[in-house]
């Protein structure tokens, strides 16, 4: 009975992992963490079988989930990648260092995250999405709200999915914020929150502003998806934006389980009904074809 | 003697457009200064004839310009655009805003730059960009300090051209900052020293960052290059960074007279000096080139 055989979940920051490890546990699967040392917060976890790890200890990680018997996998979380001095890796970690290669190392996110979930399956292991365990993650195209975005929105919606198409390209965040046609933050390593805190000192007087967050092109489904929740609303909405834009599922290249995701739908949209926002769920191609046909 | 003519200045913040206006009366021409309302202090250009206008009066600065027989005109300094709903236009500026298009209002900062100085064309003028007027603004390639970047920087700085180049594709700022293969942060609206100060807080520890900062792909060179000054080489200092990358002089598209300016190069080499930091001006295409071989 495969069901029997423990999930592995290696968390990092944020509410994500520990909504994963209580649906694995509602159908009854049992679970074993790997908690990110300094990323997840242990006191979440209590209830379910797990372990502290620092990043860089590899060998460490593979070990205990191997011992639990552990071959399906969830990496889910944020993870921002630290000063490579500030690793202490063990003898496996140098070695799958080695593996990951210089290029994925001092690349972008998502070389990195390929290349280290290419060694994950070499080593047994099968990593899945959140969303492969968690249901109601992904969100079909259309409006969720009550507020549906004006053409202002949806012209400022356009120019941000040709800016955050280009950002992924190059591997680089997922997320931008545009008012009346002005691009006021490219979200870099410093989060949405971030981004959404400084544009309220950067919007123009008058109406609009969204936020947009897509999946980067080349993005593994299998960890790392962008994610809004209701924290990103109300940090939209203290913005002072009029809604925020998201990648419909199955709009991202042949898989159907990518897309934007949705922690707590319902407290989710229930903030953008309370703030007065729209939450729109978009292909993003239709956006670049309309673009193109306007000029 | 065509040098009888005055010179049109078009001046908005910062110190580029005065460094313009002096040049230009070292020469012995004659010059007119229209001052950005909310933009350029009006202190700076005590000594030259100047009007304040606000953005909008489009009609009340061509008027005035040519009451002064201007017919080249330099536009220079940062104006960052306002609220469209802010603007109070004319009847000329609302003429010209119908010409500039849709398209380029609502699109990127170049594409509105362009249009407008297709409008100053169609109306007489011959726009020039400040490096026309003021010498020693563009830098050949090679390194300004004694300090040189190491193969880590080298490696950063190839990542920041990637990112950069991505940026300008989608006509979005000119700079980023990446350590140790990092994205540290992106540059929009709020400019490069407010990108700067942000990635203080955000760099890993251990050595390195880079800023990088290069003209974009389609940047019209009469307006709106990219500018670095001793503020630069300060704020990044004070964000711990190792050193500074710049377009050098020719290495942008077919024009030798793009690059990026260096405003007060003596004063910003000897800041660059006095803080350790590398101020490199490189041919981008060097660097993306040598990241093709490596993988």
């Amino acid at each position: 009975m495969p069901s029997a055989e423990p999930l592995g979940l290696v968390a990092g920051a944020g509410v994500m992992p520990l909504r994963v490890a209580d649906a694995a546990a509602k159908t009854g699967r049992p679970i074993f963490c790997v908690l990110i040392e300094g990323f997840a917060d242990p006191a979440g976890y209590a209830a379910y079988p797990h372990e502290v790890v620092p990043l860089g200890k590899t060998g460490r990680m593979l070990a205990l989930l191997r011992g639990h018997g552990v071959r399906d996998l969830v990496l889910a979380g944020r993870v921002t990648r630290p000063s490579l001095l500030s690793f202490r890796f063990d003898a496996d970690g140098v070695r799958l260092l080695a593996r990951l290669g210089r290029g994925a190392i001092l690349g972008g996110d998502d070389g990195l995250l390929s290349a280290g979930l290419r060694v994950l399956r070499e080593e047994g292991f099968w990593p899945l999405g959140a969303q492969a365990v968690l249901d109601g993650l992904l969100v079909e195209e259309g409006v969720l709200t009550a507020r549906v975005p004006d053409e202002a929105d949806r012209a400022d919606i356009a120019r941000g999915v040709q800016v955050a198409r280009a950002l992924g390209v190059a591997d680089v965040g997922q997320g931008c914020v545009v008012q009346q046609g002005l691009v006021l933050g490219v979200e870099a390593i410093e989060g949405t929150d971030a981004m959404l805190a400084r544009c309220a000192g950067l919007r123009r007087e008058g109406p609009g502003g969204v936020l947009v967050k897509l999946v980067k092109p080349r993005q593994d489904i299998r960890a790392d998806l962008p994610v809004v929740g209701p924290e990103t609303v109300r940090n939209a909405a203290a913005a002072g934006l009029a809604g925020i834009a998201i990648q419909a599922r199955g709009t991202a290249g042949a898989s159907p389980h990518a897309g934007t995701l949705v922690l707590d739908r319902v407290e989710t949209v229930a903030a953008a009904e309370a703030a007065g926002l729209f939450l729109v769920a978009i292909r993003p191609a239709d956006f670049l074809l309309k673009k193109e046909n306007e000029r």
